[in-house]
């Protein structure tokens, strides 16, 4: 159990291509499905295994480069030396220009309210959950907070919740299961990682304290209906804008308590969160903007990003439903189309993340997948069927390519 | 007893100069001393108050002026992108070109030995803590393993450690009375915050585990003996070169297992370290080691950082111990003068913070410095006696300045 959630393979984070994950190893030993029967080591060329488990977003890297020194910072070795940002906010360790770029991009977008709400930056979203976690749950109570989600849920929610043992908070699980009396946390990401499913809570308790993940509430991914409006909402720059090794995230938080203990847990934590990914944050925040609103006056010099990457995730994900629906023995979920506020047009959820389903008889989709070199994140990590996976559709185009290619060729 | 562990103002970052702080009314409110006596809201000018209570390294801003654009980085929008540095490395969010130049800072100051280590990063020596923390607790204990150091000890490590109430760690206290069997984990920070004691291990059981904080152990600070060649050493940018702002710190680990469980803890608390700020860092360390050994050459273009900062660390002490000797009220620690390698000579203890001690009948030094707008940490954070009271030496030229002429007009 404690390998299971602690491993150090659990975010999926191995080698990369061409080289024998530890992961792989150590599911090769213990898988009971044809993966035993494949040898898996790494072959030159298209051969290689194909590691779509983690949801490292270096799709956009293309976008960014066209876009030449507009996201380019600068700073010299005499600025942005101290721990403090603006001492007269609560969150004294964020920077007003990222601050000012986080208020700016949502009104362009319309996809979160920001009026009257803290905003708290942290080292990426995964730092504010935890201190969502901290400011929410009671510090005097006789055991700890429970925190639930619907499954499938974020497979790594489990094990940060409950890495340290907090005496604060607990994972307990599937929020529709979930029937205790007394105060809980519920996590409510929408749209959902791993099956891009428009969510909201669904416990329904009177002592229930929501908080929302909106990591992928962006025009990229799903239709923006109207500015998201909860009391504590995450956000961060991995998904929306594809600079992960930024490691900036932030929250917009309604109660001034609340944005107070959060601001605690990461002064606790990590003394603050990096002045100069803030400033790079803010620079790439603001060419977003600008070039939404240079598309908007139908100006052609600049291409929108989310344009672009919405172009990009319906050209994959056409790719991905023919391969899929080519050989019948995977499916992916339907998502109606909706309108979308920001793209001023109807258009089609498409997910960063593909949730596979097997629709023949095997029961370890993620074991057999990695028999044929490719791989994913099992539905047991989210709580649910091992007979799903959840498949990063952000990866480069030649592994993405690659990929969509080797599954339409798998006979079963 | 929660307030005054996890209050919001437990670390000193309050309000800035001319303001009065929520520390500053709190403290009053509750204060026995000479402080309810003498008003301390803020006045224009020089008598404002003056807040040497955090330990916010600006001084060596002047430094990084004067050296113009040698530490000026710049990143480009599609750079550094992904999640992942080097999945080679253990620690796979490591920038090999910030590994490089960690390496090189060591061997050109002769502090610590980095063969044969593993290099962990993180958001500042902090989160370095709270891993080493997780990766050194036994994970299937009955109960909590203790975590000591000798008093006076870093005021946060108790809230740092206890903030979650976890169940694979808890703070004991001072080192000196720690007499528990079984497995402990013990810190030695040398020199130490706040009193620059240069500091061995003193529990001296056979199941103590060791964690050597050294941000303090360069040469401005303390002569440097020999390269510091213990289990796990802890560095940080904020005190070596003064850049508190990019939150970056580095662990020397021997121990392959206890490197993969530090970097699995940063994983799951913030999944990596900001990548702008290692290059960032990067770029600093290398100006760093660039200006030391030019200086070793001769050559008087590019003044050392450790040459600078060690004059200009002597000059403050040598004010402090004027205006403290001066009136007799106070005292201050004294160091014995020791050969530095690096410095070739002899070099004086200048530590980044002044231990000072009350030597009249005041029983609370922090709330007595109060009343005169002087802000500092009391005694009681460090685990000791109320006499004593840590004064940041790192702060602003003026504002150091404004301390030390208030402190000689002081009548007792």
């Amino acid at each position: 159990m404690y390998e299971r959630e602690h491993g150090l393979n659990w975010l999926c984070f191995e080698a990369p291509n061409g080289h024998l994950s530890q992961r792989t190893r150590l599911s090769l030993s213990s898988s009971s499905t044809s993966a035993t029967t494949t040898p898996i080591y790494a072959q030159p060329g298209g051969d290689s295994i194909i590691n779509l488990a983690r949801g490292d977003p270096i799709m956009f890297e293309r976008y960014w480069r066209q876009m030449g020194d507009k996201a380019t910072v600068v700073i010299p070795g005499w600025q942005y030396i101290s721990y403090f940002s603006d001492v007269t906010n609560i969150c004294w360790f964020l920077e007003p220009e990222f601050a000012k770029e986080v208020v700016r991009v949502h009104r362009v977008v319309g996809n979160a309210v920001t009026e009257g709400r803290h905003i708290v930056v942290g080292t990426g979203s995964s730092q504010l959950y935890l201190a969502a976690l901290f400011a929410l749950s009671p510090h005097n109570a006789s055991e700890p907070i429970s925190v639930v989600s619907q499954a499938p849920y974020y497979s790594s929610y489990p094990s940060m919740t409950d890495c340290l043992k907090s005496g604060l908070y607990k994972w307990v699980g599937d929020a529709q299961s979930f029937n205790k009396e007394g105060p809980y946390i519920e996590l409510v990401t929408s749209p959902n990682n791993p099956d891009g499913d428009v969510r909201r809570s669904v416990v329904n308790k009177s002592e229930g304290i929501l908080v929302h993940d909106l990591a992928y509430y962006w025009p990229q991914y799903t239709p923006i209906s109207s500015p998201a409006d909860h009391e504590i909402m995450l956000f961060t720059v991995s998904k929306s804008t594809g600079h992960a090794g930024m490691r900036i995230g932030w929250a917009l938080v309604k109660d001034q308590e609340v944005a107070r203990r959060m601001t605690k847990f990461i002064e606790l934590n990590t003394i603050g969160v990096s002045k100069d990914s803030q400033l790079r944050a803010a620079k790439v925040l603001k060419a977003v903007s600008d070039s939404s609103e240079d598309a908007a006056g139908n100006s052609e010099e600049d291409e929108s990003f989310f344009e672009f990457s919405y172009q990009l995730m319906a050209e994959r994900w056409k790719l991905l439903r023919k391969a899929v629906e080519h050989r019948g023995s995977f499916s992916l979920p339907e998502f109606p189309p909706a309108f979308c506020t920001f793209l001023n047009r109807v258009s089609e959820p498409q997910p960063a993340f593909a949730w596979m389903k097997c629709e023949v008889d095997i029961e370890d989709c993620e074991s057999f997948l990695q028999g044929h070199k490719i791989l994913t994140r099992g539905g047991k990590d989210f709580g649910v069927s091992p007979k799903y996976v959840r498949i990063s559709m952000l990866d480069r185009d030649d592994n993405f390519n690659l990929f969509v290619k080797r599954l339409s060729t798998i006979h079963l």
